[in-house]
């Protein structure tokens, strides 16, 4: 990309929420989608859970009312971000359906990734043992065991990361988005012709009487 | 500008946080200066006081520990909108050194505007009652009459708000932008020289016999 102007004109801020159960695979595959983004240049940032919690919502704790506030706030700060040209990726549960579609009419421009996988195989990951606490009973409000999850009715890209490995639901992301025409990809300018390709174009039209 | 290449290159991000009294004049001097950083084209937010009670840091009261995380909270996101190539500019009393300090030392681009007015006229100002109440008993920890604030020792820029109209200030900032190579204007390419201008420098170096 040798023009700055073309740089610029190609990048769009767009925010993508990846949500999903516990252990479904949404800091994984996000954070592959993160750093294709970045080798790319792109100007991206990816709000994650530990981060997340670290710096914007410590104290808030796992009622309704405090995990929309945790969504909320995470989408305030992907607004304010993809408004300014940057790819904000945001991994969060994020089990409220009314609080995401709040979240996408603030942004706009929002693609929502549904990381689909079937509640046995998130409980055979079980990355930090939560679902074991979990379903002994010593958790409570743990999303997908004894708190609800609402799945998205139309999420832009819906991935099953049981069946499909974590690279493989990054590269669906990323067509996805430049079909969207988020990314360059599907917008690139076409190579010019060759020499050899110019002369028979040229050829051609003087046989045709056009030059 | 019409090349989008030099647009990008002069787009540094930078954090202007502008600290002071209650009614020194953060918000209506960083207020002035958003918006000509806005009509100039540059990629700009403002963080102040009620946009960020609502979204960022609700629930957050005036201990010395409630106030340090809010200021650490606003300081978390100017520093992802810096790094991004954004003008994020924050207004908050911020009465602790050391928490600004700490945000300066994670942004790096960081420029600290001392809004300085003497108590009295912040107090003659109370624009929203709230000295009246503190300085009657009813508000507890307000900034300035019964809660500490601690002067920045080293900042880029102090406004006297009492002495110069708002739009100096903001002009003072500015231009401060400019010399520390925030803004173009100090590094713009000068005005092409007039054919007057031309024909009498090449006259000039004709007797010189340089030509």
């Amino acid at each position: 990309m040798a023009d700055g102007k073309a740089t610029q004109m190609v990048e769009r801020g767009v925010t993508l929420w990846f949500t999903g159960l516990p252990c479904s695979g949404k800091s994984t595959v996000s954070g592959l989608v993160y750093d294709h983004l970045k080798s790319e240049g792109r100007r991206v940032e990816l709000l994650d859970g530990d981060e997340v919690r670290r710096n914007l919502t410590k104290g808030l704790g796992f009622s309704k009312e405090d995990r929309d506030e945790n969504i909320r706030r995470i989408g305030y700060v992907c607004h304010l971000l993809t408004r300014n040209g940057v790819i904000a990726l945001a991994a969060a549960i994020s089990p409220y359906r009314a609080v995401r579609d709040d979240v996408r009419g603030r942004i706009g421009s929002f693609v929502e990734i549904y990381v689909e996988c079937p509640l046995e195989v998130c409980i055979q990951r079980d990355t930090k043992g939560m679902y074991k606490k979990a379903l002994a009973g010593e958790l409570k409000a743990f999303t997908g065991v004894s708190d609800p999850y609402e799945p998205p009715l139309h999420p832009e890209v819906t991935l099953h990361t049981d069946r499909e490995p974590p690279a493989a639901s990054a590269a669906r992301v990323l067509r996805r988005l430049s079909e969207m025409g988020y990314l360059p990809g599907l917008h690139a300018p076409q190579e010019p012709y060759t020499p050899e390709e110019e002369a028979a174009i040229r050829r051609r039209l003087e046989q045709l009487g056009y030059l």
